[in-house]
């Protein structure tokens, strides 16, 4: 089976954990219309990367895929309430996602502001109630760890410096460090916790946890150089949305501030950290240091 | 010391505990435009009806402010981001909130999402770290409780169903048992949760719980009868907006289905359910007994 196959396979199960949601999960007794617009935001394709690496991440330390599933779940709708709200006309203003429309443009700007909300809070209502853990101990840290990560000082917090930049005409360029805090912030944070909680989920030790961590940095910085060289020289027939996207809106990257070339060579010393930090967990880890390469080198 | 005096030096309480989030709690790394419009929301005055219930409540059973305060301060951070999302010109498009200008107003739009999004997810960070309790059943059990009464089949299902009423022209009026469902999910869920959480915070037996419940559920309900009594006949200098604002949108209340004098004789009806509910608990029961006749009388 090719890494594309295991991502697949998994982003099926992930599927039905996030529509069960609907039917005898959290979001049952969601009123209709705002219950369409959460399913749209949640069942609407994609990867499950996120949700793969909860899974994945707990297997390491012997937890399977049941054990895993609300948190990888958890992490999922908080995935994709930030994209319903992103593609909102005041924020990115996209009309599509994943060769659908958005969720403002298939509803409107209201029904994807509260879909976008109902989902976030669905998030740390799944990860609360005992079904996430038998442990509250764990569940109280798993929602800790998301929040943390999808808070102010994380995922949200980066959006905000993301659209400050954009819409606030600050002047001169922006440095590295700002655009590498940017992105740790906006998609590296989620990445990260998403690999912990996987740990925490298998009861991991505090070296286990930190492995995954470090591990999930690399990744989530590899994620974004990926993302940025997509959009910088990627084929539109196959990423489904418009490239150069970012370079339009003048938006700095690290491609552009260093260069393509310079960015491959991080992508690879990046996978070199990646199967660095899992070298204690040998065979096992195999499909974790498959995800990293799958990253780094994906075309859409 | 009158009732409106006990409230305000809880209120002085409460955001002294809301600022210090932004101080040394958990908003402190915020980016800084993000954390001034978290703070414009958060901070912007108002009677803290929600956390004052949580603090009294868990009073009720022994604990003091200390145990009662981080519980409080969610609440009051859900309540907050709702208030910032639902003024959004796509939502309810308000100007003015408590004499100031709403988030979006004072910033724009995409900050007013972010900060309702910032807030919202830090109030699940509060409830999950440990200092919120030092048992993790009850932080879980208060992040449970919070989630549900202020996600898609509460709080955010209501403000759903509320603005689907206003926006999609449904044909007809709204039966009175349809704006009792809206509003028990918009305006009473956290009104109960928030009594409730206190009882949890208290460590509460299921009977005290239920007590805090069904006092929460006729204090909620007086709450929005009082505020639709208040939108049609309430002098606008006091409440500091604008009134008939719900008639003139065309918004079904219980008072234009009833009419207000039936309104008031059920007022009378749910404080004396309030009185019941917590007659187990004696004199120790005062202040709220004391909140339930405040909110049906208030003026503004």
């Amino acid at each position: 089976m090719t890494f594309a196959q295991t991502l697949g396979r998994r982003a099926e199960q992930i599927d039905a954990e996030l529509a069960n949601l609907f039917v005898s999960g959290a979001a049952a007794a969601t009123p209709s219309r705002l219950r369409e617009a959460m399913r749209h935001a949640l069942l609407g394709g994609g990867k499950r990367v996120r949700p793969f690496l909860v899974v994945e991440s707990a297997g390491l330390f012997g937890a399977p895929f049941e054990q895993a599933s609300a948190a990888a779940a958890a992490v999922e709708c908080i995935h994709c309430y930030s994209l319903a709200h992103d593609d909102l006309p005041a924020m990115d203003n996209d009309e599509t996602r994943r060769g659908r429309p958005t969720v403002w443009k298939a509803f409107d700007d209201w029904t994807a502001i509260l879909a976008g909300d109902g989902l976030l809070t669905l998030a740390f209502e799944i990860l609360a109630a005992p079904p996430a853990h038998p442990d509250a101990t764990v569940r109280a840290e798993l929602a800790l760890l998301l929040a943390r990560a999808s808070g102010p000082a994380g995922m949200v917090g980066g959006q905000a410096l993301d659209l400050a930049w954009e819409k606030l005409e600050q002047s001169g360029q922006a440095t590295a460090d700002q655009v590498r805090e940017l992105q740790a912030m906006k998609t590296g944070a989620l990445i990260t916790c998403a690999c912990e909680m996987g740990a925490v989920v298998g009861g991991a030790d505090e070296d286990g946890r930190r492995a995954l961590r470090t591990y999930g940095n690399a990744l989530g910085f590899a994620f974004q150089i990926a993302d940025d060289l997509l959009d910088a020289e990627g084929d539109p027939a196959k990423t489904g949305k418009a490239v150069a996207k970012d370079q339009a809106l003048g938006k700095a990257t690290l491609v552009e501030l260093w260069g393509a070339a310079r960015c491959r060579d991080l992508l690879a010393q990046l996978q070199d950290e990646c199967r660095a930090a899992l070298d204690p967990f040998g065979a096992k880890a195999a499909t974790l240091i498959a995800a990293a390469e799958f990253v780094a080198n994906r075309d859409r």
